[in-house]
């Protein structure tokens, strides 16, 4: 394998080419190749490897409708003893593709696993893409070599970009924390559940982190923190059948968790991470012009609370008013009554960009245009330019 | 009190003037009348007596912000041993109006309870409109007299349109139904749920029928004829605050249910009323273009069956495929897999208008132009024409 220190990549804020040693996860490596799958002059096959086993956590897709790759990501990731790579193909979902669909996926590992020597059980799959049509099987067995040959070569950008279908733009987090007994780095990448012509929205998120962790306690705040993010968010209210979340813990930086105090600087770094890719995700939602943020406060319990949210933001009526950039309480609290959450209605205070619109069961006067303003189309100016895939 | 021979009402389909003695339930009497609440030029108070003390079903919203009609009905409906009329407004929801809107509500019965010498608590109330609005008493005090007044003269037609907001046309059903000892008479209209601005929905049902019967049985059969009609339509998903149906058997016909068979026949009569309104209140779906049925066939029960609809029907991407003219077996499928319904993925079959798209867990080739015909947009060549209101 090559080098680590072969790793560059385009910090996204400062747009200054970084390598590995700065604030990517130690351990792993990137690539990216154009199979042609469905996008021309574009990269839509990527390659994360670790160098050592990770452990891995996986979050899938609860629709009963599962697509190959989610049945076989899930399966290995019961079998493997350690993960050591994952690969992503963008244009072709590999759902409703039945037992030939299984096979296919498990062949495109096959052949990965020899050329990385590897087994194929180390190595998780997802797909994003058209439903219904088979995996164009010519094009990986054509593709892959380069692909593992490109090993080391490719920029987190680069990766990014490649496992975009509508997104207009790659999403990449970046988080370090320091522990007791050194720095750990989280890096994780999305691809937005903007509807795919002519299909439906997918979800795909992958977050790698340099922390030596125990699989039983990533996988539980992997799960923890991909509740407080990717399933807290809403864009057409669909859950397609290729979502999934996947997290490597690789171990590369040596840097175990010791204590509470260690415990709660990774839970925070990996929140922070998943929450700024859904973030990502719903700012960049195919025909989506405004993010809204639903906070619930003093609710019964979590659950109620995301009960009344989830009633809010997934309402046809609210979403439409907030595209016209209407404050309008009615539907809001339409929504809210029917949500299922236990709450006294007389109690209830809505408030939208900080000016109170209703409170205790009845509408409040207001300057309807100070509600108005702060529901700005949000500017895409940190947009990367366009990049070479 | 008017003789009711004096009712008159137009055909639907024939638009011929008609007599109570021919279709209309007996022992109703209708009015209608101006307010002006909102609306100009067309009235906007609607008025139903029954002669005789009627067996008063309803169901009402389950939303917990609750307006202030649906409180008071639903009071009246438990303290009342016969309802005497209904009085119904629009133009003002008389939601979100907090103590003083059920104080006004009282009002406008104790006002209408003198006029027509009943007791206030056997009158239910129902209101549609702008919520949040105080009820302009001053506009009830001075046309409810008027509106009595009027008793009699108001055809069901004019009735229709005097509860509509955004309807483009009044919407009503008739069935007659013969039992053992007679025939029996069922009549209802509706309002409908298209979204009223700057506010929300509001489904408003009423049914009148001249069959004698036992409250609550009556309400029995119409809360299930509710529940496969009114339960199962859905435009954008959202429960208004002052969404009600209200049931009058007033026992005009003094035809009573003797036996099974007589009981199915009033069932599928009052199911077929509440269909046809059902299906109106769809088909003038403020911006609505299609009308879809769907159909569960083979679901474990009902209420799996429901869920699987549910979701389907809900669902913005199937909505936006169908509206589109798109044969999109992909959203519908991703809509049964996410709904909580139990079901095996490879059984699944999905047909559009009469054209399987789906079978057996993968799409089925198909001419899909063979599919996007029957999704013509509804012709409304039946509504009626503009009508003195």
């Amino acid at each position: 394998m090559q080098p680590l220190e072969h790793i560059i990549y385009y910090d996204k804020t400062t747009g200054i080419k970084m390598t590995t040693s700065t604030r990517f996860p130690k351990g792993f490596k990137l690539a990216t190749a154009r199979a042609g799958f469905r996008y021309r002059n574009r990269s839509d096959l990527a390659l994360i490897v670790s160098e050592s086993p990770a452990a891995g956590a996986g979050l899938f897709t609860t629709n009963l409708f599962q697509a190959a790759p989610i049945k076989v990501a899930r399966d290995n990731l019961e079998k493997s003893s350690g993960i050591r790579a994952v690969l992503v193909n963008a244009g072709q979902a590999n759902a409703c593709t039945g037992e030939v669909g299984i096979s296919n996926c498990l062949k495109t590992l096959e052949i990965l696993a020899d050329l990385l020597d590897v087994n194929p059980e180390d190595i998780l799959p997802a797909s994003t893409g058209v439903i219904g049509d088979h995996l164009k099987m010519d094009l990986f067995e054509k593709n892959l070599p380069g692909l593992a040959g490109n090993l080391g070569f490719s920029t987190d950008q680069e990766v990014a970009r490649a496992i975009m279908t509508t997104d207009t733009y790659p999403k990449t987090s970046f988080c370090d924390v320091r522990l007791s007994s050194g720095e750990v780095r989280f890096w994780g990448m999305a691809k937005g559940a903007g509807m795919i012509c002519p299909n439906m929205a997918t979800m795909l998120a992958f977050i790698l982190t340099d922390l030596r962790i125990d699989r039983g306690l990533w996988q539980q705040i992997t799960a923890s923190a991909a509740d407080k993010s990717f399933n807290a968010l809403t864009i057409d209210g669909d859950t397609s059948t290729n979502d999934c979340v996947i997290a490597l813990a690789g171990g590369g930086s040596g840097v175990e968790i010791s204590g509470d105090k260690d415990l709660k600087e990774v839970v925070s770094g990996l929140d922070k991470v998943c929450a700024d890719l859904a973030y990502e995700i719903v700012r960049d939602a195919e025909g989506g012009t405004r993010v809204l943020r639903i906070e619930v406060r003093g609710g019964v319990d979590n659950r109620q609370a995301r009960l009344a949210a989830d009633a809010v933001g997934n309402s046809p009526l609210v979403k439409t008013a907030m595209y016209g950039g209407d404050p309008n309480w009615g539907r809001i609290i339409a929504a809210l009554g029917r949500s299922g959450a236990m709450f006294d209605p007389q109690e209830v205070r809505v408030s939208l960009a900080g000016v109170e619109i209703f409170a205790l069961g009845r509408p409040v006067d207001m300057d309807r245009d100070s509600v108005f303003e702060p529901f700005e189309k949000p500017r895409y100016q940190d947009r990367d330019p366009a990049w070479p895939g």
